[in-house]
């Protein structure tokens, strides 16, 4: 299945009223499905190696999505497996007073890994143009006044435009980024949240709050849609990925995940060919070294 | 005097052969000049400790120059008696490899102070469009092609850029930026340089480094002159000061800080009228407790 059906790079609008949130809209069988995300765990694992050993490119992998999406599950399964060594998930919660007193982007510089690692942002910088947008936060950010004392859409464009700018930023300093919205539905939520409170493992999952935010669907759904459209690039693409079934939603994630990859094609370092004449030596030095100790 | 002589805001090109780093070029008296510092300084302190108490807008300060120029001795001097809990000084020297593995302005980004401090920047992320441009240093950076493999004009048109768009996000999070760039002349240096080579207190001040620096003058100068002109904006300006009599250079990034400062007008938060209806009430309950301790 191509990927790029999932896929806003600037090109396309997205509507996400148009869009289906359910796995039987496409033409994939689960069994298949199920087998093709292990395959690309797999190759994933080997590349992320790579990647790691050439450390020339990192990866940043952004998660955005309505509560209960799948985010957390999605990023356990599709990650599993992979050296955590080069990879950091962070978590991005509610910003601290620290926080909200810097630029918003401060916190998420603070977690751009070297070069050769893969980033994965459980929400991100987008939550500033989100739920700061749904709730007209900016209106209480102790700022100066020309920064705050505007109608909210200049605003929020100029927070697109920074974003934009950000990533163009961070792609010509060798990081690629892949966004993705998992798309649930408002039927789907509401049986997650359902299985959330009815399951006690999961209870912790739930909160009063969750039920608030749900309150304002609609306005977040304009929020993504409007978020997506202004930041949507060539080399900080969007991918829309139905989350109405985890099993679809980790196959798609897993399999665009690996195709960038493939596009960064790393390679392990080679070592020069003087360095190379010289391995025997090393071996032979390391062979006269009687026993199992250098005091021997 | 007015400080405009001095001032890039993009209204025009800098042209550095025609611009004199003497002050005997300019209609000032010593003597009047250094009480006119003092004032200055006198008041920045108090607008400082302001800026501090509202904690709505920072201020950034950038000093480049080329060695010798007097950075570190107008720090201390213009920047001395004022409360040091309120301002950050950072000197940004060679990158590490950790700073280096990274995007170029991660390493600045951790050194955003919260809004209300005054962040002293003693070199800065122009270093990465100056001494990199000058040795074409990023021909030997760990970056995937594409970031590196074109003409360096096109990579540094490029950095310039998103330093312009670093500052423009900067001022819309509410800090402003001054950005000092103190103009030595090439026979002042060598003086200067002769001072620590000839004052044994002054020679830890000097290094081989700084004679095969001074060899690429002419390389810095344009160096400098293309990173003023291409980012210089009315929200971002550089002040390119004449920096051959410390006194003169004091005076004059003084009065610009001074002029900065009066133009955010920091002021006291005031607190609710119904807070300060509750302060008598406050200064009889710390009166009722009797002696010096909350136990007797």
């Amino acid at each position: 299945m191509n990927t790029d059906i999932f896929k806003y790079d600037g090109q396309r609008k997205l509507s996400l009223g148009r869009l289906s949130t359910d796995s039987r809209n496409f033409d994939v069988v689960k069994n298949e499905a199920l087998k093709m995300t292990a395959e690309y765990q797999e190759k994933i694992e080997i590349m992320q190696e790579k990647l790691y050993a050439e450390a020339k490119e990192g990866l940043i992998i952004i998660f955005q999505a309505m509560d209960a999406a799948g985010k957390d599950s999605t990023i356990k399964h599709v990650m599993s497996g992979i050296n955590p060594q080069g990879v950091d998930v962070t978590s991005f919660k509610q910003p601290s007073h620290e926080e909200l007193a810097h630029d918003f982007l401060w916190r998420i510089e603070q977690h751009i890994p070297r070069r050769g690692h893969i980033a994965i942002m459980n929400r991100s910088y987008y939550e500033d143009v989100l739920v700061v947008k749904v709730h007209d936060l900016q209106k209480g950010y102790k700022m100066p006044r020309r920064c705050i004392d505007m109608p909210a859409s200049d605003f929020f464009h100029k927070r697109y435009k920074h974003i934009k700018n950000y990533e163009e930023y961070l792609n010509d300093n060798g990081y690629r980024l892949l966004k993705f919205f998992l798309n649930i539905s408002f039927f789907k939520q509401k049986e997650r949240f359902l299985q959330r409170i009815d399951t006690p493992d999961k209870n912790w999952k739930f909160s009063e709050a969750d039920l608030k935010e749900r309150k304002f669907w609609n306005e977040y759904q304009d929020a993504y849609e409007s978020a997506v459209n202004h930041t949507a690039t060539v080399s900080a693409p969007w991918y829309v990925v139905p989350a109405d079934q985890k099993w679809f939603t980790r196959y798609i994630v897993s399999k665009i995940i690996f195709e960038e990859l493939s596009r960064i094609d790393p390679q392990y370092p080679e070592i020069s060919e003087a360095e190379r004449q010289k391995l025997p030596e090393y071996r032979k030095e390391l062979l006269r070294q009687s026993g199992g100790s250098l005091s021997s």
